[in-house]
């Protein structure tokens, strides 16, 4: 069968991607939760889940009643607009989906229908927001030259505003996205960028303790974390000050764990400082949980383990999310909208309701600011049943506890690899069970993969170095157990060979 | 029933959208065709179709079958990131969908989740081609300062080169996509731009026959619109020439019609001229036909109206056709790609025959530039499945011939229209059912539009005057008769008015 599929991926697909970045031909139809089955009907275990994607792995009983339902079956023949013809129980469907698991502090939310555009969406809003503090007033007034400049792409009306971004980030692959993306040249080469500052992300060596003076006390190694934190810090801030007589920093985006560059995670003391330095510097903080979201480091949102004092500005989803989008304060939200609804959209409102039961209003939309990448309005709203459903049965079953226990489970598994492997495995480190270990030595990383993926397991890699976990919320300490021993013997074939 | 949904709205909505942006809160599981139900149950004839983006209306019975297979339901719940792990008939359904209404001469195609990615994406490819162009090979030599300036948003690495646009264009809302959109300052104001050259559209004023001498032959009109090619070609051509000190220009792009700009057409001849002048200055020619696409002009793109001697470059496409992405030419695809699957990848897949039986290859994606917006892969695989429906039916029952007898019989009733308006309906013009009439005069157009909504039909409106229309490919002359009879009867109503 594969043999097919290769041969016939060699004359029609090369017609339509890039034929050698396939590296498996699957059959969706017969794979179950953690397994996925090949064209050749091998069964593996798969802990990386189509990049990380799906929250309750292949096909979900229940997902599977959804498809079978009206609603859903009538959202994907009928795509709605959603900004401008939605169907009447959307704004309950988004108050039991997506409200209902809202990063603490953050009220607002917008579909959208990747994580690109999420993050490209997200630094518009925060572009506004940061344009409205310079002004005062949400949008210049009447015959401003903006309104003229704009339209060729100059100042005032296209201000000079950067966003900061860090070393080794992945925010994704549209031209503004990719400016605040630095994990590969690949990604990167050739492609006009805006000019906008780069600061260090203060990666942890793992284990911590290797870096760290031995015998040191917890103090000790406290005081060392924060050491670390307000150099980096340092570095960030003098960025942001820099900056502001060329392209004033708007805002900030940051992952709670860099995943596509290599899982390199950066202490809560970091995250909370940074926090304190956006409110100082009156920018915005974005925090981009596209990969880490949906209950997968054991908490809903990966940033809740920071305890930071005051909440990310902005949150950006999609992936185990399955509908992209983003989060945002009532500060973030753009004024035009908000001064309506407080008051003009009352009358608006008010006259709508008088006039709807015969006849029809039409809303004069010119002046509203719409963010969204797409004309077909915001997301594609299939993904809101299946996430309403999701949702339940996360919640039902206790998943994002599960999450952690399992995760714990399998870390302290890759931590024994170590000791099994030293020199070889090494730096076992994640969050519930978004996770990964290192294996050290030229090429050795991508030998194991290999092997490791002819015993039967598919993982992720990252980085140079690094092979990452993504298993879907229905991981469990035995799937843990499986993919560790297959591990360690795959490592020990690379060893024999 | 819309009482209670717009306070809902109030309370709920506007904490996930701009709420004043809804125009209709509807049922679409009672919708039919070319027939939209409301939350109140009254049915409009639409004539605007989720802005421009269902083909077959509205619960087409084809389409609900298609929703009940296993394979779209399992491309529902099981979304694979498609370039690397992808479906076994997925080069089969490329082959059958997309790559069998291919615009000729594009022979590649690449998949993406919406129109803004799949113009962001085309421009990539330009980018990648135009500096392959440029050093004589794919990328730089390993070791190349390029590799590292890239990383840190800098020259060589990010070259300074730029898309040429046209005033009043609509290409999406991102970062890279807005800097070539021209049509409303809402769109624009407060977002930084890439400092892209922007050339005027030869707008032809409707009818023609205004602006050109009495009484003059076809000839002498000939004429007249080669002059008008000539003057905008030479203002494109500088704009070109002068960006080459600054950010040379890669390529261009263009919409067959200025639609969401106000529905403006240019000639045929100017459409000629322009591609020569990008082969003259070797750019590429990208056409968006995000919006035109899809057999409603009565071509299957409209671009094939312009008769060029050599296809487009690269055609971008999204809304009707269900799935976003971009076709361009062998000379286009990045040879990273090309060579390797003109002989190494021969030995690569013939490495996989050999081994897939029972093992697994994974391929080594470092140096595969992936265009891909979103790391879930390319588009939504669903959307194929329902593509493969569609264009059953559109075959089968002959709609791109329909649309364009549809089409003339509506623009001639449009064209009535005029007669019985003067100076206030105008302009009336259009390919197929992709068509426009101008309502003049201050807030006119928008009070005809409330008065053709309250007897019960749906158009879209665009740039200042200009009512649109874009209804699904099932639309007939009687509905067209219906539509023109009421947009009568709505001006006569706003005139005693």
């Amino acid at each position: 069968m594969a043999q097919k599929l290769y041969a016939y991926a060699h004359d029609i697909t090369w017609r339509c991607s890039s034929a050698q970045a396939v590296e498996l031909f699957c059959n969706f139809e017969k794979s179950q939760g953690n397994y996925l089955v090949d064209a050749d009907e091998n069964v593996l275990l798969d802990c990386f889940q189509q990049i990380s994607s799906l929250p309750l792995g292949y096909n979900h009983p229940e997902l599977l009643e959804t498809c079978n339902t009206t609603a859903a079956q009538s959202a994907m023949i009928n795509r709605p607009a959603m900004a401008r013809f939605p169907f009447p129980n959307f704004p309950a469907l988004i108050n039991k989906t997506l409200l209902k698991v809202a990063p603490r502090g953050l009220g607002q939310v917008i579909t959208m229908a990747c994580g690109s555009c999420s993050n490209e969406n997200a630094f518009k809003s925060v572009f506004f927001w940061c344009m409205k503090k310079k002004r005062g007033v949400e949008l210049p007034p009447l015959g401003d030259p903006a309104y003229e400049s704009c339209m060729w792409n100059q100042p005032p009306g296209a201000p000079k505003l950067s966003i900061l971004s860090f070393e080794g980030a992945f925010h994704g692959r549209t031209l503004g996205a990719l400016s605040t993306t630095h994990s590969k040249p690949v990604h990167k080469i050739d492609v006009p960028s805006f000019d906008w500052p780069i600061a260090p992300f203060p990666r942890l060596k793992y284990p911590l303790e290797e870096f760290e003076r031995e015998n040191a006390t917890e103090e000790v190694r406290a005081q060392i974390l924060q050491d670390i934190s307000t150099i980096f810090l340092e570095v960030a801030e003098d960025l942001v000050e820099q900056w502001n007589t060329k392209a004033p920093v708007a805002g900030l985006i940051i992952e709670p764990v860099q995943a596509e560059g290599g899982d390199f995670h950066a202490s809560g003391d970091y995250f909370r400082k940074l926090k304190k330095m956006t409110e100082r510097q009156e920018i915005a903080f974005i925090c981009d949980e596209v990969q880490t979201g949906m209950a997968v480091t054991g908490r809903w949102w990966a940033h809740e383990h920071f305890e930071m004092e005051s909440p990310p500005d902005v949150v950006t989803f999609a992936k185990k999310m399955l509908t992209g989008g983003y989060y945002f304060s009532d500060e973030i939200r753009w004024d035009i909208v908000r001064v309506k609804l407080n008051f003009q959209d009352f009358v608006l409102f008010a006259d709508a309701m008088h006039q709807s039961s015969s006849h029809y209003v039409t809303y004069d939309v010119t002046l509203c600011r719409a963010t969204a990448c797409w004309t077909l309005g915001w997301g594609d709203p299939v993904k809101l049943h299946l996430l309403k459903k999701t949702l339940k049965v996360v919640n039902r079953d206790n998943l994002v506890e599960h999450a952690e226990k399992t995760g714990k489970h399998l870390i302290g598994g890759l931590k024994q690899l170590e000791k099994l492997h030293p020199g070889l495995a090494n730096g076992a480190r994640g969050l519930g069970t978004f996770s990964a270990i290192d294996i050290l030595g030229d090429g050795v990383r991508d030998k194991v993969h290999k092997q490791l993926l002819q015993k039967g397991v598919l993982v992720g890699v990252c980085g140079a170095d690094t092979m990452r976990f993504r298993p879907c919320l229905l991981f469990t300490p035995t799937h843990a157990d499986m993919l560790v021993d297959n591990l360690d013997q795959a490592i020990r074939d690379v060893k024999k060979s």
